[in-house]
């Protein structure tokens, strides 16, 4: 990655997707990479940091995910919302080339046997907590994030920097079909009481 | 409610939550109505429509959760900042009139045993699904969607309408301490494919 791609303190790392961001997915096994896009993703603890995420057992990514035990979380950007929803909408069992022709570029980061996202905010590597009961009736799969890193111009000091970053940084948030919204103005808010 | 409280079709109650806004989760047993802010909740499934939300052992909302086996997930606008905030930082075992000091209304739905928060963009009643290792281990509830609803000013025809609403309904995604975004632009994604 370049000079941007910048570590991110594992005790922060639950900012990346507290405000609720569509992300990727990735995963590796037998020589096989794939991406997904993943709405139903949330935090779960802070330290050392869990989320969940779900991944249905019709995706290829899911295999991947429980022969390897491992993913990656990354978080998409406006500037990515063609290949968002290209990965979202096409399945690697129908086209061997899907992320090729979803514009999808890999790199590495040592120590992670994991396919990481290339434009993406940030990145979170994550190992599966198994608890088969969830992964077989919901399709949930709990990870702990062993590693996190952010592009620094869009995420630095623990924050994200929205307001000062251009627009085609911003997180998406999906709604339905091809329909997303970016993340918008942030706002301080003074409790009340 | 007012005349803008309208029904959300079960199959579309995914849509309310699926761009990751920080929702507030509201219970009632024995009396007590109590009202948090999560940011950590996700869909789960689509028919019958799922959620999961984590409630910390701490809160005074998940011993009504748990007790009652009822909870509703509801959507704060940014008009609503000041109290999500409120809630979201001051706990009902320590002020006993939390939810007045946070200035928390709250109203009736028929066929429903619980507190609703009036002002909010859309709301959920959802009875638990027990899983009781989840709900120790990890603080984790996962909720059926039993109804929903949503200001039709905001929500209607099966979408958000934060275009043409004014900016106060825009929904709130918490990142940290007092530091939200409001979610922002429209974006339809054509696949790259």
């Amino acid at each position: 990655m370049n000079e941007h791609f910048s570590p991110v303190p594992l005790e922060k790392a639950y900012r990346l997707i507290n405000h609720g961001p569509t992300v990727l997915v990735s995963a590796r096994h037998g020589g096989v990479d794939n991406v997904m896009a993943a709405a139903w993703n949330a935090g779960l603890d802070f330290s050392p940091p869990k989320l969940t995420v779900v991944i249905d057992k019709i995706t290829r990514t899911r295999a991947l995910v429980e022969a390897s035990g491992l993913f990656a979380v990354q978080i998409p950007t406006v500037a990515l919302a063609a290949l968002t929803r290209a990965v979202g909408t096409t399945s690697l069992a129908d086209q061997p080339d899907k992320l090729q022709r979803a514009g999808v570029e890999c790199f590495a980061v040592d120590g992670f046997d994991l396919p990481f996202v290339a434009g993406c905010a940030a990145w979170m590597a994550c190992r599966v907590i198994p608890e088969p009961h969830n992964q077989a009736t919901y399709d949930l799969f709990i990870g702990e994030v062993m590693g996190a890193w952010a592009d620094d111009r869009v995420f630095r000091d623990g924050h994200w920097q929205f307001e000062t970053a251009g627009p085609e940084w911003r997180s998406l948030h999906h709604i339905a079909g091809g329909h997303f919204y970016a993340i918008g103005a942030a706002l301080d808010a003074e409790t009340a009481s």
